[in-house]
């Protein structure tokens, strides 16, 4: 099986969940146990938070609060953020964000949504013009997870500060981090994301929050665990897989994004051109390569690439009730363009030989469906 | 190391573990994806759900959501139920449900709570006078976690429809799931579980919910994972833990009880008391014994036997800044007895002799202490 639908989830890494094992077997203590044995555990969580964190931001003036997975800290970073007056977000956003904004409907708050570009990228004028002084919050993915886009949230984040210094800003980071370099800055006041994009597990993630952000409360309330911000016992092997599994990919974080650009360039070389039309953007994540076969069905196209060997996405998983994607929609594509979507996402694992058998079966399968 | 915490957290089992381990190695896939793959690790969602739902609960007239841990399902069931008027709970609760109480009194929900026994549990009598017509939500636990003292919940849930049939019943059932027979009556709408008690994973919870029940909303809102109830990739790896884990309890659940219950008795009987005075009812679970030694201090002592290979809880883990429990406060102790609070849990895995062991330990390192 060619894997390349790592947008939807990874395998998780051997090596980190070989590392992670004990916390299975025989450090499986409560970290909140006051004897030696939790106190161990404990030390782990801290030495785990203060890695994850430090890669991205500066432990002086942000933090890491462990969640179950993205969406939750999505969840918690809306809902501690959007008090009143309105909220704004890209057309772009990850369903975690952007049914969370529309549900702000019902309590009082106004979701207002930017625009996004072809590529999806947002349309950071038009964001930009929708804040004004009754915005409390605004949200915009770091990259698009449908298509690859990357948005310049330093940026975008410090033009929304100078238009109104008490918004809140948000990233969704879970398709950036631990594949692109990235350094909060001090605009940016939180940040979410998630374990099982890079080799950790599923049910895993955490919210890094800018300290001085005070717009933050609990969202899951009881024993006080990460420190009186999201209680319920912490997934000690969870989190210890997501350690390990950031530990492997920070390390060779530029080379792998390196590589993959060009894996993913040569796949869009490879593929037919009268077949696929191409969305992701050259300057986005070299993660993603998201085409179009216009005409075909995506999904269809995914069933005969499985029973080819090859696994593909057609959009966000995470959204897989719909049609057709809501965020390839909003970069204005048609309805045919819509249907024949699909998204190859990439891993450090995948290798270019992987790369070039992926583009004939794609080729040979879409040429079998005209 | 005797273990004898098990009610803060049991060592995974492995046999459950093993039986998971694909869906970390081969199928890793993401359930949503719409390829074979994805499929199959959707497919066995569905048999977790099923299996885990049947076992307590008709299938025709409840259904299984899967959360992140036993406090997630608490909050959802609370923050679901509880819209208007006033929410009565036992003062008995895990701080799940108790501190999601108290924090109502910010959405003006007024929070009641009825006094318990003794043994830590409730006073049913007390809490069926705090239900009136304006009562939205009503919570009992079903195993106090402090105590091991076990709620009648068929019983009192009966007895609050009665009086407000328009009330919302939640039981939180992560000490009792997996451990005692339990059938959920169609008087309770809300009964939360935890896999990381019964040998599953920290990080997978689920919420039982009554179909007919309809004060229910989503509570982390995303890409509509969980019928729409909770969102967020599911924990794959976690819920095939939980679910090989209860396949293993529920084939050895009454054996296990009757002779945890003769250990716990046992233990009892060994135990110094001159020092040590029993907490734990007789009708209690039998995987709970709490006592208390008076004069002397819990978290010493738990360090001494620690020290000594032994490993004890001094109380509910999840709330272990506080210098002695709210819950065996409520019970009726004074200072010097809430001072010396330890608890002993057992597993199925514990035995005869650790037990004779671990009640030897227990009073040579008490003896030192005074």
């Amino acid at each position: 099986m060619i894997y390349l639908d790592n947008a939807a989830t990874t395998r998780p890494l051997e090596g980190a969940v070989g590392k992670a094992a004990k916390y299975l077997k025989e450090e499986y203590f409560n970290p909140s146990a006051r004897y030696h044995g939790g106190a161990e555990v404990s030390r782990m969580l801290a030495r785990a938070r203060s890695f994850l964190l430090e890669r991205i931001a500066d432990p002086a003036l942000f933090e890491l609060e462990f969640t179950s997975c993205g969406t939750e800290a999505d969840n918690q970073a809306i809902f501690s953020a959007a008090r009143r007056g309105n909220a704004v977000a890209s057309a772009g956003e990850h369903a975690a964000v952007f049914e969370s904004f529309k549900s702000l409907k019902s309590r009082g708050i106004e979701p207002r949504f930017a625009p996004v570009k072809a590529d999806g990228s947002v349309d950071a004028d038009a964001l930009v013009e929708l804040v004004d002084d009754k915005t409390t919050l605004v949200a915009v993915v770091h990259v698009n997870n449908e298509t690859g886009a990357v948005n310049d949230i330093a940026a975008i984040a410090k033009r929304v500060k100078q238009k109104n210094p008490r918004t809140v800003f948000l990233s969704d980071g879970v398709q950036a981090f631990g594949k692109l370099p990235v350094r909060l800055t001090k605009d940016i006041d939180f940040y979410s994301v998630s374990a099982h994009k890079i080799g950790g597990l599923k049910g895993t993630g955490a919210l890094i929050r800018r300290k001085a952000c005070t717009a933050f409360a609990p969202y899951i309330i009881g024993g006080g665990q990460e420190n009186g911000m999201r209680s319920g016992t912490e997934n000690t092997f969870g989190i210890a897989c997501f350690y390990h599994a950031a530990e492997e990919k920070f390390a060779s974080l530029r080379e792998d994004g390196e590589r993959l650009r060009s894996y993913r360039e040569r796949l869009w070389e490879l593929l037919d051109h009268d077949i696929f039309m191409r969305i992701s953007p050259e300057n986005g994540t070299p993660y993603i390569l998201t085409v179009s076969a216009k005409g075909l069905r995506g999904e269809i196209l995914q069933r005969d690439l499985w029973d080819n060997g090859v696994a593909v996405g057609t959009g966000s998983a995470c959204s897989s009730k719909k049609p057709f994607s809501r965020v390839i929609e909003a970069c204005g594509y048609d309805e045919a363009a819509l249907y024949g979507v699909l998204r190859m996402s990439f891993s450090p694992a995948t290798t270019e030989e992987e790369t070039e058998k992926a583009a004939q079966i794609i080729n040979a399968c879409a040429r079998r469906r005209i």
